[in-house]
């Protein structure tokens, strides 16, 4: 199968359950909700060493906030929801509560599961907080030094999928990586995915587990995907004229959100011209609850 | 004392020891040295809910690093060296070997204190790791699906201040945002010193303990700094003409970066309009190692 | 009438017939097509002394572009359709063709005014250049040292209107533009309309003519709406409590893109804290073939 | 010659005389003042028709603008100096006046050529302006709808150099742009040199007249350098790994800035992995005042 040219290998990506709590924050300008959203789902790249995986989902305008100011919907994602719970009130609390001009309002109001991280909050108002309504919601509103703070009492949580992802393979460096770039653009377009790497790109694929440091390693680079040691990895995975390939790791609400996402992400990415190949990363089955065929996608 | 109009406060900023690990991250564009850096720095405003508190402090001309790539300071901080060790490797492990196209080097070489983080990260590379010396300094070269991952053997941290703080009062939320964001952007041009919370300033600043929730809040609203409820508060700050005020926070390697820090910062707020006064936060002197008088700076 | 608590004043925004041109421009990533479409806008706030007005109407996503690639739709105006010719040639030529990997495609190619912008540049291919289709798009392809560039061969251009408006008068300086700042962004996500000035913003209202300078002054200061002199302005439009007013000129393809930027504008302006009242320019219906009342508007 | 491993030719960038102004616009943020110096210096790419070049140098800091806010200098250029004059006029004030918080300073105060932009500029204030002094130099307050524009009574202007240049050629497009952008970002940390193109890079080099086209085209591609056409042209510099060239273009205002300006910005693009070669434009001596002989750079 060939989109624009370049290859798609009839292969699958290999995903996992995981729990999404999902926050919109809103703020005076786009910018301000921008710098927020960024600092509460910054050191949230993977769970294997960071306290949570977390991402910017997409910019809401004025007209479908509840403030009718702009916004931004981030996702927070945890093995277990007793984790998110902690997750959502440091992150929320420390992240959003004291960045300028921000709201916080619940991004899930019809999930079943839902965490009084609002309620929580309200205390760092030692007092002095009282509630308000919000175009029906119960909101806080705790006295700051800028202002007040208005935070939802509640917000949702759902089981949700991480993992999704898919493999860019380029002739050069820099053909991989604007390609990654754009795929990533196009993803923060939709509802309901995150992409929580670095500007949403992974530069350093992994495997489970080590070939020579089993012992305390739990995860090592896929060796079969790095280009600059295929002379020496007997079942390189690198064709002859790829320099270099990125991981586009997606996590989402459903299955829907991450098949559509994946779809949008590698039509992105193959229009970039030096794109050789996609490909998606997988362990051959055995794991996964979840499985995306490529190309089922289109 | 008045600086172009406003009042500067007769009083000072208290401020406490911390220890601060200091990394020089590269990347093949000044963009994407940023995007990793914002990464490995989120989640970062205070200890008493982040695992560190984190920021960038400054970029890196082609000129001056060891590569002759664009680089970007940033600096971890927490209270003891055996966290700091732990937070430097899951953010260097997790958000900055995973971006785009970065290299790390140790930002303090000269530091007495040293952390063997690069050795310890090079085990990703599942022993295809080699070494190599890039300026003089040893370098894990680390095999990745983008290419080759550097970071160096050591990265340096010394005890350094966290804490150090000056308030904007202004007639509107806005004014008083503006001269934050303007001191902010001032303070990232200098050596030294970070302003780790969201977009480099806080919104909420706070005081130690709570009057009404003592037993379960450690931090709670600084209420005789909070304008919406100033007619509440017996004891209040805030002039009849204040409407909102933000903190900007600085951490810093010294006492003379924290000093610069705060000069500079409070000498470029004072020049939006409508910035009203200039104060600080502290505790009576009763708990803390350093003061910065407002009006020794300058 | 009252949005948000804040005043709309029951008058109306004065506006006139001008000739737009559309484009869309796509690029390899969506800040490639930013920085294009930036270049080839700038230098156009007003035909008064700017050769065009010209700006960003909205960002394109991949599905909706003919190449898949992010894009970017531009509005370049002025008075008369053989200026235009000019300004889009030259505007296009100098300034999308010569950025990094841009097409150029037909923003409307409905409209019965079509110039044939893409023949004329392709003779920069110097006898290399040919022709192929995309999408169903007759383009001209011209070899150049990045690459091919792509541009279609004719460029719609229709009568529309400019100078539909409307000022935000603040209680601080940084309250009006922290409002104009939501207002422009607002403004971005819609269809058929351009906010041309820097920023999106005016700072600098003006009337047409001269008290004082008549014989070489066509525009000056609107000094009813100029706060700094207020007390000598004896029939100022300024209350007591503002400081300072900013002005959103907009320019669109039809009477309703137009309202509906307005509507949108000014309700995203009215959530930002500090603004006083909503009014609008106009010239006493003297001159204006458009009229738009704000009370219309909601 | 090799730098990092890439040959740089033994060859010469030849450059022109041009006239040029030197502005200092200072803003309330460097946010706002980047915007007004982009739309001043837009549509300004080269003087075959754009009515001027023009682009950003570097951004200054607080500590060294007469009103200590941030600020950035821009260089407007054309051939002769009374045209220079009316550009100063056009684009200050239609694209700085105009913009938000904006005051304008004398860039080159030293320069023996002086214009009287600011003195008139004033006539906009309609006899409700005056005049004050900020650090020596002597300014005219227009009263504005935003507040008061502050703009000084002359411009400086020096005869400069235009055309400075160097080619980067890449194993791929995406290569060659990424290393366009780094050499882009390392110019603009230098003093007295622009980059005039859209973000720095011109994609389209042009050579003097035309093979096929000569009676109506002044400049057409320079095919010797199209990567897509290599095989059709007998001549082609090209070489076979060769995929897309970008090319620098440098303006500046003595000899010795652009010559820095070249040389770190190659040394920056070679950093960047898939350059192949670094060159540079001439006209083999004939036409060009100014010779940079690249080997005499380092």
């Amino acid at each position: 199968m060939e989109i624009n040219g370049v290859e798609i290998e009839d292969t699958f990506a290999e995903a996992f359950p995981i729990k999404i709590g999902r926050v919109l924050i809103t703020a005076a300008t786009k910018r301000w909700a921008e710098i927020a959203a960024t600092e509460a789902t910054g050191f949230g790249t993977s769970v294997i060493m960071c306290p949570a995986e977390a991402g910017i989902e997409r910019f809401a305008t004025c007209d479908e906030t509840p403030d009718g100011r702009p916004g931004v919907y981030i996702q927070i994602c945890t093995f277990k929801f007793d984790i998110l719970e902690h997750q959502l009130l440091e992150r929320l609390g420390q992240c959003v509560l004291t960045a300028p001009t921000t709201a916080v309002f619940n991004g899930m109001p019809e999930a079943e599961k839902q965490f009084n991280v609002g309620f929580k909050l309200k205390f760092f108002g030692d007092g002095m907080e009282s509630q308000k309504e919000i175009d029906g919601r119960k909101m806080h509103s705790i006295p700051l030094m800028e202002g007040d703070f208005l935070v939802e009492e509640n917000i949702g949580a759902v089981s949700g999928i991480a993992g999704g992802n898919f493999f860019i393979l380029g002739d050069s460096q820099m053909s991989a990586l604007t390609a990654a770039e754009v795929a990533v653009d196009a993803i923060k377009e939709l509802e309901g995915t995150i992409t929580p790497f670095p500007g949403g790109i992974v530069a350093s694929g992994s495997k489970a587990g080590s070939n020579n440091y089993a012992k305390f390693m739990k995860a090592t680079a896929n060796e079969k995907f790095c280009p600059s040691i295929r002379d020496k990895v007997p079942d390189t995975e690198i064709p002859a004229d790829v320099k270099s390939v990125y991981e586009i790791v997606i996590n989402g609400v459903s299955e829907e959100a991450i098949k559509k996402a994946m779809a949008v992400g590698i039509k992105a990415a193959v229009t970039v011209p030096g794109v050789k190949k996609i490909t998606a990363g997988n362990y051959g089955g055995k794991l996964g609850k979840y499985q995306f065929r490529l190309h089922d996608l289109f």
